[in-house]
């Protein structure tokens, strides 16, 4: 029998994925030009589908890239040209904060320990930031940054860009489009699909960004640059030969996801969540390792654990796999992505199966 | 009946892809972490299978790069801090040159008309240069260059990087890695997959160059620059999160080419081919774009034709599909890949419906 993914990324795929991808055999998707009529209307089917999905304005772009890392680098490059300001409280938001390091950014890191959230209101940014970078959801720790409090720094900070890393919670975040100009997510975590394809949305306030920045002689990429993404993204196009059965099976998985519903999506998430802390609090064994309710992860649940590798094999044989704590936690905690694909059956089986 | 795709990329898929693909999907490839034992063997696995297809030695690196594009902008920031040549003879090699010029790097363009080859015995290289991009197939012309042509840059510049675009030759070309320093190419052309994987082949050279570069302070890139990408190498590991699926896929399409033989696939390759320019020499209306026989493509076959759009069409009502001319050429001619997917009796059937 097949195993249960419960890994936060690469995950449980899709239940509707293998069809999908046997229709894309039949139809020879893997041979078609980027340059065709037939990928135009992919990808524009794809940018509805997550139009409708996250409520996403059409005035954005949707772009795609090799994975959310590279978008990491692609927003610093044309989203500021001297500094940036990063929330860290994990290993995700630490690489993000680093890549601005190694692009030679001053930077503006605001730290809380691993497994904490932020009082954002205890927080000010620096002035001369040009771009705040918050993760909603901290794949390392379970850590997530309440969508309220993404919110609150356009209110405050109206000239900087506000970009958010939500490559393990999409499409759980409700996000405010007026209040963020760019997010991304990877599609091998929520989407439940084969990893390979990274999801860029951009408003213009980003691109005029970009093309200010070239103007005065910055490096923004060549390809993959704001205004070249941008340019052939208004005909449904790529600059370079993109994933294109992944774009495919994005299009085809949203909209399965809008055929269920979002809201549906989300209360579910929240359940599946929900009915896995309640257990974690109770038992004797484990416990949640996010303290704040108000910080915990809707889609990655990380449980303080007696010995992860232990638990993690015990749970491989009855056919449930967990992901391990992340790097120094490795052994003293288990991640359980709780990702659409994973039903709330599913989430009871496993309780059972840690009792 | 499914047409026969003769598109220069992409293009015809391998003939066991789909049986690949479906054991990819009863294996569940699309939820291994990239980060586990299982993902190392496969990773280790497709570098073994194309160190025999190519010949390459254990020395080298590969890495896997979102698209072949993405290796111009890595090769130029990794590989040159000041200066870089580029012999430009069609649009890809030309894009490759214009790459250079937006990261800021005095070039030297050797240029010849579309559909012509190069004299390399009449090209002196600029002192000062550090990298030589040469392309061995121009996909928008079907003008190859000969690999004696390539091999000789090394021999009067053994101080400069040689830097090899093989994306729509490979695994054609017979490449003597002791004169090359780096090469790609991606896989929806000569390996017959879907697009979305670029695969990038590199020495200590180039290694040692953009540590030093680096050192310098130097941009050489963040997650995807040559030092990264080669320290996550060592344990068959990526610094992002790569299309783990299409990783599977070349590795196993690589392992099947081993089984046939190169040595076979290339013989093909030359008889397809030949077959293809006997045919257009002989021809009342079509004629071969590229005069020097020394310089057509063995795989992209580009002829000049009174009206592709219409002959496209055609073909198209009789099962085959051919790719325009590229640019400016969209209407006066047509590229026909005669990759490893493609076999000898289709390029027979080929011709006889053009006929």
């Amino acid at each position: 029998m097949m195993p249960i993914y419960f890994t936060p990324g690469p995950a449980q795929l899709y239940p509707t994925y293998a069809t999908h991808l046997q229709k894309a055999v039949d139809e020879q998707i893997g041979s078609i030009s980027h340059r065709s009529k037939q990928f135009r209307s992919l990808y524009q089917f794809a940018v509805e589908q997550l139009q409708e999905l996250l409520n996403i304005p059409t005035d954005r772009a949707i772009f795609f890239t090799g994975s959310a890392t590279e978008i990491w680098e692609r927003i610093l490059q044309n989203c500021s040209a001297e500094e940036s300001t990063h929330f860290v409280n994990g290993s995700f938001s630490k690489r993000f904060y680093e890549f601005a390091v190694e692009l030679g950014r001053k930077t503006q890191k605001i730290e809380a320990p691993f497994g904490q959230g932020f009082d954002v209101s205890q927080c000010p940014i620096s002035n001369t930031s040009e771009v705040i970078c918050l993760t909603h959801n901290e794949t390392s720790s379970g850590v997530s940054m309440p969508v309220t409090d993404i919110h609150s720094f356009k209110k405050t900070h109206p000239s900087k860009i506000i970009a958010v890393d939500m490559v393990s919670s999409a499409p759980y975040p409700d996000l405010d489009w007026n209040l963020v100009d760019t997010a991304f997510f990877s599609v091998q975590k929520g989407f439940g699909l084969p990893a390979g394809l990274g999801v860029w949305i951009v408003n213009e306030t980003c691109l005029n960004k970009a093309e200010a920045l070239k103007k005065q002689g910055h490096y923004i990429g060549t390809h993959q640059s704001i205004p070249s993404l941008w340019n052939n993204f208004k005909n449904y196009e790529t600059p370079a030969t993109p994933n294109v059965l992944g774009i495919y099976l994005l299009g085809k998985i949203a909209q399965d996801m809008n055929q269920k519903g979002i809201q549906t999506i989300r209360k579910e998430s929240e359940e599946k969540a929900s009915t896995l802390y309640k257990y974690l609090t109770n038992s004797n064994i484990y416990s949640p390792s996010v303290q704040n309710p108000l910080h915990r992860s809707q889609t990655v649940v990380v449980a303080n654990v007696p010995d992860s590798q232990n638990l993690i094999a015990s749970l491989k044989t009855k056919g449930y796999l967990l992901g391990s704590g992340y790097g120094t936690y490795k052994d003293s905690q288990v991640r359980i992505a709780v990702f659409p694909a994973n039903t709330p059956e599913q989430v009871e089986e496993l309780i059972h199966a840690l009792g």
